[in-house]
């Protein structure tokens, strides 16, 4: 992949039509918003532009994608946003993976798959690239760019809340106002509103709850029983696993979750520098030091002795 | 009450010592920010400050208050923060409420009790005003200073969440960062942490909820008992009336909460514009259109009863 810079790729754009924009599977607002935010801009500016992803887009995401018509074309070049790694394209969107002509992201661990790459690591959501792209295409940030460009910002910083935020998140989240988004009803979609069945899972998950090593540990557990009589789906599980760690004085926050088979989906979540990683690596999984994640086989009382038990270990090693 | 600018407000300050800084009772973010914030600028300058309250401070804001001495002196000017009216000084600071030289605030409906005031309605928080004022004093904003800026506004706009927030919120949010205000630590307490008791309590209120009028009224009820069997107390409430209308497809969101001799102090939260406000005051209660309240005598039942008889009444005439 050939890095460019925000203004290369702009020009690029600026030079073709017929552009397909891709996304990652379960797309999350940033991936949304980059999509539709960069095919609005580019048909204002009279192009042909259409976004596509292997999955459906949640209804929750209507204010972007109502009234915005499918467009049909022979793509002549292929956009990728908020993309790491092709394999996250899913299925429907394969045949695409060897004919990215430019990607435009923010993952460090980006596996530069496309042609021609602008990437940076340093802005909290993807969406927040497109500002200074668009602007150097020559078109204008107005209403409906500006609310995606702001769901892109907002949900991959959780309202401004997680620890990538900084001063220039504020700053373009501002200048997204400014263009005329309406920063409270996308703020009050994406993080005030819970469906019914997501309310009663976390009920149900809340009476599971319990504590471990001097209040240190906390741990939920939702099996696939109380899926079906809460009537949850996985969509309605975004954010359940934060819960255990939010309590004052956890340092681990466990989620123990069934799927299939007898497995056991295990998230754990850590504060004060606890490492997450640590912990799921002993039961063969990783991820990050504040959130990781692993899978364990057995009955839920084994996969949650086990999980309790790593927990414990690295806290002992670590405080 | 002589209405000045900030400028002025910044001047008489910078000629004064031995200065009291005064929040209301009950303080929140915005109150023990300002004040805090006022003060450590004020010490800043050599001159001797302190902040003050009728109620103690949570131990949420020690980062605020931690190793902040207490000086003891004479009053020489008197200031208040975020304060709409002396008779919410509480008991204890009430003997200063004739005394007061200079209010900052942003309430539209301050009384005017102080000699000298500037009052502005527009700013989402009344801690947004301390920025122009200590740089007209011509102190410096450092880090101890703009984390307590950073969490007055954080905390009066819900983590820029609410519809006060505007693009100048997250302007000032940004320069407060930039001068080294520690974002993510400060809205991991204030918005990501809760107690073991608040966390029961909320399952136990969960257990309660349902829905009346096709699912569009959600009601959740808080007994005496459930406080004392989960050993919440009132600082434990701070956002649970929101829960019910966050339920999609809920409009009216309604919290009946037991207080003593058989009174039932009712919350209730609207969106779609269906005015909280028109419904409480059947029960002769009040308030904003989307949060208002009221109270009632009773039993439980009968509380209940008459608050969602006064919603669907509302409900039919609105939509």
């Amino acid at each position: 992949m050939t890095t460019i810079t925000i203004e290369k790729a702009a020009a690029m754009l600026a030079q073709q039509d017929h552009i397909l924009v891709l996304m990652h599977k379960s797309p999350d607002g940033d991936a949304i918003g980059c999509a539709y935010g960069l095919c609005k801009a580019l048909r204002k500016m009279g192009k042909q532009a259409q976004p596509l992803c292997s999955d459906p887009i949640s209804a929750r995401y209507d204010y972007l994608t109502s009234g915005f018509e499918v467009q049909h074309f022979d793509p002549a070049f292929i956009v990728s946003v908020d993309l790491a790694d092709t394999k996250l394209l899913g299925d429907a969107l394969m045949p695409y993976a060897d004919r990215i002509d430019l990607c435009i992201d923010h993952h460090g661990s980006n596996t530069g798959f496309a042609r021609y790459g602008t990437v940076d690591a340093s802005a909290a959501a993807c969406a927040q690239l497109l500002i200074p792209l668009i602007k150097a295409m020559g078109a204008v940030i107005d209403k409906p760019v500006a609310d995606a460009v702001f769901t892109g910002i907002t949900t991959d910083t959780g309202c401004f809340k997680f620890s990538n935020t900084n001063a220039d998140t504020h700053h373009l989240a501002a200048e997204m106002i400014e263009c005329g988004a309406d920063s409270a009803m996308i703020n009050r979609i994406m993080f005030d509103t819970k469906s019914r069945e997501r309310l009663d899972l976390e009920k149900r998950a809340l009476e599971t709850l319990r504590y471990a090593c001097d209040g240190k540990i906390a741990v939920i557990s939702i099996t696939a029983a109380m899926m079906q009589e809460s009537g949850a789906e996985d969509s309605d599980m975004d954010g359940i696993a934060s819960i255990p760690r939010q309590i004052q004085g956890v340092k681990v926050g466990i989620t123990v979750k069934e799927k299939e088979n007898g497995v056991f989906k295990i998230s754990v979540r850590t504060t004060d520098d606890v490492d997450a990683c640590a912990i799921c690596k002993t039961l063969g999984g990783g991820g990050h030091r504040a959130a990781s994640g692993c899978s364990v086989a057995g009955t839920l009382e084994e996969a949650t002795r086990r999980i309790l038990a790593a927990a414990e270990t690295v806290l002992e090693e670590q405080t």
